[in-house]
């Protein structure tokens, strides 16, 4: 388990977050529970569609991308998120695509009112087995501080 | 299956997205998968969080408004989304709550390349049984036009 406290990540700083594969039957198992559209769910379907063939879920390349996160830096110190500023799909993801996630921190700020924690503004991007960019965002994290 | 087309969506009209009730144990599902944060898996080190208690991941917030939102929306005319302007966690969503899912319709944009399609803007928010909203979000979908 990752133990990173707000002193330890600083702006400039790259993570690494690790690859996933993402298979067919896992994209089609989220969607059917989230996101039921043709395109993600029917592979007859999808083919006809906008988008040639079966695509993920936005929100499950969202949730590959969490939980890379999770197991890369988000520890006993982590402490939520108030949300994201901005998410772009840029492109599908299609089944079998082996997907990379990144991290940038883009600043860090003590919080005025609590000298326990900070907030850490970071910029989240995965990555395709092709080199194209899939999703990329830019949210922030509270993380307790260890004094 | 709502059959919904760019020219059916206008600026201002608000469409009601539906209620469902999160249990403790489709929260721990989700969590396990995608978000395995103690204060998501885990109920009695979550009393020791933060968050005094077993709280939603953010992203199966968004994917429970994200269902709601196909199965009152989007049908064969959707055409995906670009992304998301802004998401905003605004307070935790727990055990046994009821959530009821809105879209405000924002713009809604003919494509200056596309003849055939529209985007349009939206506001998206979760509100519980308490009246208190848990999650606002603005983004944009991409919709098919009838002619």
């Amino acid at each position: 388990m990752p133990d990173l406290y707000f002193e330890d990540i600083r702006p400039g700083e790259v993570y690494e977050l690790g690859t996933r594969t993402v298979t067919e039957e896992e994209l089609i198992t989220f969607a059917r529970e989230w996101d039921p559209q043709p395109f993600h769910v029917d592979p007859e379907a999808a083919k006809e569609s906008v988008f040639g063939g079966l695509i993920a879920s936005g929100w499950q390349t969202g949730a590959i991308w969490m939980r890379m996160y999770v197991d890369t830096m988000l520890g006993s110190a982590a402490r939520g998120s108030p949300g994201i500023e901005e998410l772009r799909w840029l492109a599908p993801v299609r089944p079998g695509d082996t997907l990379t996630g990144r991290l940038t921190v883009l600043d860090a700020t003590p919080s005025s009112t609590r000298p326990d924690r900070g907030t850490i503004r970071i910029r989240g991007e995965m990555v395709n087995q092709e080199g194209v960019t899939v999703m990329a965002m830019t949210s922030r994290g509270h993380f307790g501080r260890r004094t």
